[in-house]
């Protein structure tokens, strides 16, 4: 018999919560608000179409061949071009959608055992990317403006056990739809600075603003004391799997070498493809379209839950852009209770525990309102109300 | 000042010594034998953009949303269809390139100082793969027949230092291009089941055989002692970074959960392009286009090798097929120590010593004859004798 023996970390991998509720919520006739899917409506296939052909007859070879681990150049420039602060090429590594960014941060910061700090709530992909390494996470206390810096200070740590960095999704936050605002964001970033604390930022919902954009990058603030996160997957199409990270000059080489072992590099057609969609000022005529969207999306459910949920006694954001709004059930209630209920009425959601490092608020649940339809959300909203009724203490 | 504090493992990540080479390459008018780049004839060009307008024409929304960890399942029909024993689609995994499943494997079996076996010499990127997971590597001696069992027996260690897999290539290995012979497999998968150890094993090369196929893989010989891990790099193109792995079914969710929290999920676009370009036995007629033009240029290299390099007293390999020849310099030279005199001469290759977990032999290097055309590789194997005969103590 042979003897396999897993890796000590092994027994710290899990299953996705949220893949695992996606499979409940193949089954026909449910209406999902639990997945981050973007609505397949934003999907430029026909530029993608055209994009592909030009691609391959112009620039085959190229595409179609290894490639070197950093990324397409002119991709690479692209992105230095339209972040919001002075941003050198050579600083920017092209990742296989931006949990890659996640991995390779994880490998080349986080040592068995290190503090690593994160929002309560936080992305439940980056507690999945990090816990291959095996941290010891620790949930930094926020309220509605983002994260609360004393409780930063109060727990950043010190000597060895010193946090390596905190991870921070500033814009229409997954899974509270929260964006820090302006004043918070210069405070956290004076504050980390004071602490010498590295800070990740992630900004993958960034573009998709309502009414307004949000504040500039906590990077754009402190550039060396920061790892930025971007992605194309919400702007242009997730199934590319094409993200990218901005590091400083001497984390950068590391973070490449992580890369390169971990997959070589980013498939070079999907980087020619997106550089070829993007020509042309493309995303600026197309983005305003998503926002649209996502923001009559966002209207139709909150109308709903004013409708249905207001009656009952649950709480809910507002959120300002991005793709999900975070409810709160009435006291005595449990989310994680309420799904299998929910999944009866043909509605389905996220339970916030999933999204906590720590014990979260059993109360809260995550509702996406990118990927179901005005009318599927007026219906999933109704139903959801049903089950809270039917369950409530 | 921001504190970064790097993790311990990643001292030990190293930029590629081919990478770094294939830089110096770069340079205009130079032959270069080093790099592993499938001939740029040998991709499909025309099909793939066939396959793409097809794919986004009937497929688009799908092929740019999200998509399951485990990979398209056609496309992993596909892969167990073809494999030569019975394979379960449900026990495949596509990967991002063959090089994240080995990432994949180090994440699941490798400790901090796990042993590690592997042949002498070994691949390179598997190295780089599994060294952030911090192993100690071990060699296992080898013949011009793959691994000797006797030493496997002896290096394989017990208890807690028990070896966690030998990592082996059987077909036309990279560097040194040799293949196991069938009596040698059968002896290797018995001693590997007697003691115990798990087999990893890396095919990427065994469809570019030159006048016969190589006998049947180890894994067919034991399935649940076994990961097999293949590639669609050599055979259709590199650029859309498509591998798999086959893994027994306990082991298979754990790479699963890894490969989640890595990159949620290989591109579902390239994933469904060369699912549509494998229609209709397109493979049959394709590969052999490509064993045509190997073996040509292989024996361009052979004839080029016995005119310039037999007279200095340099030995070589003579593979059945795949993308590399090994070569074994005079009693005295140094591979490492000609390579700059080489460059000088325009022509470049890899020293041996990258490809061996311990100290190499000095004397040996590795030239690929897939990248350059035969005329370049007559011009080029001059040159290296020019070089060797400057050098020559």
């Amino acid at each position: 018999m042979t003897a396999w023996t897993l890796a000590q970390r092994a027994a710290k991998m899990n299953p996705s919560v949220i893949r695992e509720i996606l499979k409940v919520t193949e089954k026909p006739g449910i209406i999902s608000l639990a997945g981050g899917l973007p609505s397949p409506q934003t999907f430029p296939v026909e530029s993608f179409a055209q994009a592909a052909a030009q691609v391959l007859a112009h620039d085959g070879v190229s595409a179609l061949q290894y490639a070197a681990s950093e990324g397409y150049t002119p991709l690479r420039e692209a992105i230095a071009g339209f972040l919001p602060w002075d941003v050198d090429p050579d600083q920017v590594l092209i990742t296989t959608g931006s949990q890659q960014a996640l991995d390779l941060i994880a490998k080349v910061l986080i040592d068995e055992g290190s503090r690593v700090l994160v929002e309560t709530p936080t992305y439940l992909g980056a507690l999945q990317a990090f816990a291959p390494m095996e941290p010891q996470v620790v949930a930094v206390a926020s309220d509605d403006e983002g994260v609360l810096v004393d409780d930063l200070a109060a727990q950043v740590g010190s000597g060895a056990d010193k946090a390596r960095f905190l991870y921070v999704l500033p814009n229409f936050q997954n899974p509270t739809g929260r964006t820090m605002t302006e004043a918070r964001r210069q405070q956290l970033v004076d504050r980390a600075a004071a602490l010498g604390l590295p800070l990740v930022e992630d900004n993958p919902y960034g573009d998709l603003w309502f009414d307004q954009p949000p504040p500039p990058p906590l990077t754009a603030r402190n550039p060396d004391g920061c790892i930025y996160m971007g992605s194309f997957s919400k702007v242009l199409a997730p199934g590319l799997r094409l993200g990218f990270l901005v590091a400083p000059r001497h984390i950068y080489p590391k973070l490449l070498q992580a890369k390169q072992a971990a997959d070589l590099h980013t498939p070079s057609f999907n980087q020619r493809l997106v550089a070829e969609v993007m020509k042309n000022g493309f995303l600026d005529r197309h983005v305003p379209t998503i926002r649209a969207l996502y923001k009559a999306q966002c209207e139709a459910m909150l109308g709903a839950l004013e409708e249905h949920l207001r009656p009952l006694g649950v709480h809910w954001s507002r959120p300002a852009g991005g793709m999900f709004l975070w409810l709160r059930l009435p006291q005595g209630m449990s989310a994680t209770q309420l799904l299998p209920r929910a999944v009866e009425h043909n509605v389905a959601f996220v339970p916030g525990a999933a999204f906590y490092a720590g014990d979260g608020d059993p109360r809260t649940l995550r509702l996406s309102f990118v990927t179901a339809s005005e009318a599927q959300i007026r219906t999933g909203i109704a139903a959801l109300a049903a089950a809270i009724q039917m369950t409530t203490p």
